[in-house]
């Protein structure tokens, strides 16, 4: 793994944890996106090489609303960033570890991701990234 | 803040956990260290510029083992890389978060740390670190 890419944090409301974080950080948040597809409403943040990513859900369906029910506020996931995520799939699947999506997705931040089951990982729900090569593409449409 | 110094996850067992994130992260940990003050047995990977912690109780009265009692193995705390930890320790609490040592003391893998209470940061555990400039001397008497 290159390095910690994000660390998401499941917070109930954004606009307020948007002021809270960036009072810990020294730095507002610098942008946020809705991402339809996994149920959430995300805004970042900079710290150096990492970002923190905060994660609100958009309805009582998404899997941080779920998160929030059981868990409370808290660390959602740890993000970290590839060079080559198919190789890493596979590579990770042949250790004997679960992916829950074996064909890399749209993330939030122009990413393909694709998540480890907690299960195998001690807890700790755990996101491969990769810079999307066709986001440049996409940005250039707007 | 700097960067994601470490990011710290209590686990049961150090040795099954060393080799289960061996294979995620594709390194072995560099170093494995106690810290009696904290009652935890610690190893650490590095993932580019940060590092994973595995932190596994000492004793039933460490806080780890009231954390894995609570809430199962997964991520325990988040730290990050500070210039100047007396500085940051007083703008925070200045900002009024509340700082659970506001003397910075010592912890693994020569820094000094200070932790925000989670009450009052969505959930999550900060750790404040600053790399302690007296540990190159205390290398050397070893």
């Amino acid at each position: 793994m290159k390095k910690i890419e994000h660390l998401g944090i499941a917070v109930h409301d954004l606009e307020v944890s948007n002021a809270l974080f960036e009072k810990i950080l020294g730095v507002p948040h610098y942008k946020i996106e809705e991402v339809a597809s996994e149920g959430v409403k995300t805004s970042f943040f900079k710290a150096g090489p990492n970002k923190i990513e905060l994660l609100q859900a958009l309805d009582d369906n998404s899997p941080v609303a779920k998160f929030l029910a059981k868990r409370g506020e808290g660390v959602h996931h740890i993000a970290f960033a590839v060079d080559d995520i198919v190789a890493e799939i596979e590579r990770l699947t042949h250790e004997g570890f679960t992916v829950l999506n074996k064909i890399p997705k749209k993330g939030a931040d122009n990413k393909l991701v694709a998540f480890l089951h907690p299960k195998g990982t001690n807890g700790v729900l755990i996101e491969l990234c990769q810079e999307d090569p066709l986001s440049k593409l996409e940005s250039r449409k707007e």
